[in-house]
């Protein structure tokens, strides 16, 4: 393993010319990065090869286990009980991560979950989570630690300490057009996901117009690739293909989507956010051994959200983090827009149902009300944002609302109301419906 | 032309893509690698995708005039007559430029000759030039345009000002395992030749085992794409395809190939350096209107090197550069290595002929010797050296002078013997000679 043999431009060239990198040569790679041995120039060089000749399965294993091993790798195995954690590839509207979380640990899963923010027009759990006043995302690893022994999850933001590789790479990999690589995207959420100490991980996903992969046969390959290397590691990873062709839910933004959360929590959420949710949930309760199969863990998840576990699950994460927990019975607490815009159906066509929510063009009208981000350092606002959005397959007449717009400048409200109106189309026809949750890949 | 529209990764992810890239994506590159808008880290990435995507003849074309245009164009269209110059892809042993120069000058052309320096198993013009003491090869652009002037000829190194592109992306290539590119090697020869203020050039493109360019065919295209954009900028280029197997000459080092390069301005040069050396002359002289044809061109050149004036261009030269001119009649006065070694054929299968003198091998015994450099950094030692060194060929008998090295330490002439030995190779027959100067491209 000594690195003192190895020259950054023979491991490019050896990539460059189709060949199979060592465990040696990957390890080098990923620790280069981080101190300098592997110059930027370099490594983007090498990564532009990768786009161009992949990675076999054994590399990718190779290459998220010495990502994983570039920082802290947390470990948890003195918590009690089965760590398992969720991840999505995202999507406009998703807060599954919101529910999920509380449900799974009121059904007696150990959920230690990093996070993301948002950038472009997918939202991130942790701006989200900062909606709610007084949160806090960016814990170290002792109070994670001791908030997961104490509430049974915890959402945070990924600590500086962990993977520093991934943080490195993927900056490097947003300016030079090697974002869309298979086994770097593999690499990249599984060394995140295993440096957390989870035991087993449930993924979701997601494909169409509305995600990250357009066609469903690559959101199967990324799929297969995170299974492979989760087993390489010797972890149990599921997962879930979920079609993505309207935003999740009827919210979109901060505060509507903490709210429909909390909704759903209480056993009023939209089917298709609560089909999704529920999914994955249960695939995380019979990975954990919670649940012996998903018709059971179905059982447990609806007592959980009845008899209010979910809920007080919640309440507890706020209190443990710093937020206010009065938003759970309260939501005028959260950050809230000037003015509200009900976009409503005009026209000479708006009759007949909805055939299409581009969810592209919503995250773009989040966007422009500045509830986005275009770079890291943008600043969200957390009040604006699309709610009671209209679905796919919905009865549509001249009048019927399509959303509601929470706006704090009128100016952005109408960019964004153009936005909306373009992205919801109608059809005379009854449109066929795709099933939500299609594929589970194990 | 407006440069603000262009942004780095769309320009990567359209080559990355397959794409061709507009003069204007290609101009923003080359200026934006020297003025920082390009970054290094993705300039690398770009240059890892034109490597697998290669470059149209026209985008070749395009980046060779903006990375012309990157730095100083010199304009030498005030001096009287055709300015020609020569460039070689290089081999060990090849004094060719020595000999050419004044050869041609004393023809009647003006030869504005930029070099380089040696790096790897290849010697460079300008270190062999610094054996003759007091020559100063880094002259600016004002002296260079005088001595021009005054003697027909100058033969210096590249001034910072002149392509700095290529400076910054050459030392990029380097080190990312994108050098053997062949758009991009074009690019690098033609845009610094280019911007010496040439009217016509003549390129030496080399092939076989001692060559850059293993493959006849490679050199083949490399000469195609050089003279197209030679075309592409309305300057008549001439490529030459000349077969590399062996060390040109009998001497490799610095001052054993300026001492060999002298005795070829008097009429005693070894007939393959003077077979490479007429042709690419001649060339040279048709080219720039100095003579009609090449038999026109081999009479002029015989007659200049009869009459002494070839020999009296080398002469004005070196007093033109600060070179001691007394080396042209005392090789004495050039730097001396302490001790000759003979190496002689010995053992039983030394008779025959000689069937290989690998002319690799005989770069690394020079570099064993001292005399060559593994990073720019280098000091070289210009009295060590190869000389008498036998050719594919002759016959050969136990006790047959294969060599002699001019060596200043032991232990280093020792391993530069083995190299030598291993160098050389014998068979019974006698071997069938490939011709040396092969096609021409124009």
């Amino acid at each position: 393993m000594s690195s003192g043999t190895y020259f950054p431009q023979n491991i490019i060239i050896k990539k460059r010319d189709g060949g199979a990198l060592t465990q040696d040569e990957i390890g080098f790679f990923a620790r280069g990065v981080v101190n300098g041995q592997f110059a930027d120039y370099q490594a983007t060089a090498l990564l532009m090869a990768i786009f161009w000749r992949g990675m076999t399965p054994q590399e990718t294993a190779w290459l998220t286990d010495a990502m994983m091993r570039s920082g802290d790798v947390i470990d948890l195995r003195d918590l009690p009980g089965a760590k398992v954690d969720k991840h999505s590839t995202g999507g406009v509207g998703d807060k599954v991560s919101l529910i999920l979380a509380p449900l799974a640990a009121a059904c007696g899963i150990t959920v230690p979950m990093m996070s993301g923010r948002g950038l472009g027009h997918t939202g991130g759990t942790l701006d989200k989570l900062e909606a709610i006043p007084g949160f806090r995302v960016m814990l170290d690893v002792p109070e994670f630690r001791a908030i997961l022994q104490k509430v049974g999850m915890a959402m945070i933001g990924q600590t500086p300490q962990v993977v520093p590789a991934d943080r490195k790479l993927y900056s490097l990999r947003d300016v030079t057009g090697t974002v869309e690589c298979i086994p770097l995207i593999c690499a990249s959420i599984m060394s995140k996901k295993l440096a957390e100490g989870i035991d087993s991980l449930v993924l979701d996903v997601k494909f169409g117009q509305g995600a990250f992969m357009k066609k469903k046969e690559d959101a199967l390959t990324l799929a297969r690739a995170m299974v492979a290397v989760g087993q390489a590691a010797g972890k149990p990873v599921w997962a879930q293909l979920t079609a993505m062709n309207q935003p999740l839910g009827r919210c979109a933004g901060h505060t509507t989507e903490v709210i429909e959360s909390i909704e759903c929590l209480k056993g009023r959420g939209p089917d298709d956010l609560m089909e999704v949710t529920f999914a994955l949930t249960g695939h995380m309760l019979v990975l954990g051994g919670a649940a012996k199969d998903m018709a059971e863990a179905r059982t447990k998840m609806d007592t959980a959200i009845a008899n209010g576990r979910a809920l007080q699950k919640f309440h507890e994460m706020c209190v443990a983090q710093g937020g206010d927990p009065r938003v759970i019975e309260d939501y005028s607490i959260l950050p809230t827009a000037n003015k509200k815009i009900e976009v409503r159906a005009r026209g000479a066509d708006a009759s007949g149902f909805v055939s299409e929510v581009d969810a592209l063009r919503c995250g773009h009208a989040i966007m422009a009300l500045g509830g986005g981000r275009a770079a890291v350092t943008d600043k969200v606002d957390h009040a604006v944002g699309i709610a009671d959005l209209i679905k796919i397959g919905e009865p549509v007449a001249p009048g019927t609302l399509l959303c509601t717009l929470h706006v704090n400048d009128d100016a952005k409200g109408t960019r964004a109301e153009a936005l909306v109106r373009e992205a919801v189309k109608f059809t005379a026809a009854a449109p066929t419906l795709e099933p939500l949750v299609q594929e589970l890949i194990s």
